[in-house]
């Protein structure tokens, strides 16, 4: 694919001054504006690369196939195409929810181009298994999948809700709403059930490249115990639990996530 | 006021097989649907009295005024003009929410009315004091407000997700947007005011009805050191800590919660 057309399907940009180069990757529902408070305190030292992945805030949704989309690998491998295109070498990578598998495969196939990496709300098994709490079950994915389609809207309001958990702040809860609500629902829908559906435990020891786990204390996605479980499973991992409401420290806690950033990446 | 215009006021409803009366008062936010579960798994054994406070569900709005409901005992002096009305004696009360205080100055002014009471989600004060820790901030109450003036609707489904924390559940916090949503933005908005700035701490030691304090574990909203603040505070207080999501137990734990009312209550 040629460097403009990756450059455009992923709206990627760069910003920022430093030696280093920080690659911020956006969750499900997200975009790159949603790391704009770690842009504002991590610019001053590093170049950070921001991107939209397909089907999310300006990526090109045309580019959007169900079968390239159907495991995080097409994500994954989007992610090695943008870091081509932008020529980026041994880059630093924050990974948020899904983005912390894509960027671990991606990681597996291409060690030599990450330094290091860091997952907030990772989980590589979302769903419930036989001595493994994912926190989903599948009840909770069909019933997911119901409200998605009965009223996608009503849906996205009340999930930014949960997720972001800060009844005290409801601004926050409201700007995810917002992107979470702007993807396609026929787009949302396939890409939540790939997530659900995903299952990359048996790829976090393949993974060579250092790594901080950072868990929060009140994800209502992720229990506590798979950010455990993924810093035993990876072989270079350090573990990390911040006090924080919900699934996105990066938004609830803000300083606590840029100083979690900074102190590994240096 | 005539007994005809309180029920029409406050849309009164019985319901339910037994002899003991159990009234469900429900708190800001809902209206007498949010207890339809308890209705079902509680109506075999007990009379049931449902209503709608006024500002809520299908209560006459007309009859909203900002001085009567300046404070929560606008709403305790409704409460037992419902259950004069309603030649209610010896009521077992079950408060959620807001509902709890309202009840708790009621059974203050009027003990020989009240045989036992429940409280579900209760705080006699939600901003946070020296040594005292309610869970919002001047800040937090601020940031509410304005949301709620920006985008009331937006402010609600969000709000309902943080308050159901049931992300596995998405249908539970539709459910709370719903009725939430369907308040007049100008009615909600001094409401839930006039309940941030209460403080009934010091009318807890006046309450000589036996109380059952139910505390959930995963409440966003009433942190659990004012489940047990409240129990050491009112006389004959019994506490019970229930795991449960959210701010709502009697949607994200309907059986736990029917079956605390059943057991507390006989």
């Amino acid at each position: 694919m040629a460097v403009n057309d990756v450059m455009i399907r992923n709206h990627v940009q760069l910003t920022g001054t430093g030696e280093k180069l920080v690659v911020l990757a956006h969750g499900f529902g997200g975009n790159q504006t949603s790391w704009w408070r770690q842009v504002e305190a991590l610019s001053p030292y590093y170049k950070i690369l921001l991107f939209d992945h397909v089907g999310h805030g300006r990526s090109d949704w045309s580019a959007y196939s169900p079968r390239r989309y159907a495991t995080l690998r097409g994500y994954a491998t989007d992610l090695l195409e943008v870091l081509s295109a932008a020529k980026a070498e041994r880059v630093y990578y924050v990974g948020h929810s899904m983005s912390a598998m894509i960027g671990l495969l991606a990681a597996i196939d291409q060690p030599e181009r990450f330094e290091k990496l860091i997952f907030f709300g990772a989980s590589p098994r979302y769903m419930d298994e036989e001595h493994y709490k994912g926190g989903f079950n599948a009840e909770a994915a069909d019933a997911t999948y119901d409200a998605m389609s009965t009223n996608y809207h009503a849906w996205a309001a009340g999930y930014a809700g949960a997720m972001m958990a800060t009844p005290d702040r409801p601004h926050l809860a409201m700007e995810f709403a917002e992107t979470l609500s702007s993807i396609r629902p026929d787009i949302a829908q396939p890409i939540i059930r790939m997530i659900l559906e995903s299952d990359h435990r048996e790829d976090l020891p393949r993974l060579r490249v250092p790594t901080l786990i950072v868990q929060s204390t009140g994800d209502l996605v992720v229990p506590m115990s798979v950010g455990e479980y993924m810093a035993k499973k990876i072989p270079c991992a350090e573990y990390l639990a911040i006090e924080a409401s919900g699934h996105f420290p990066h938004a609830s806690a803000p300083e606590a996530t840029s100083q979690a950033i900074r102190s590994f990446f240096g």
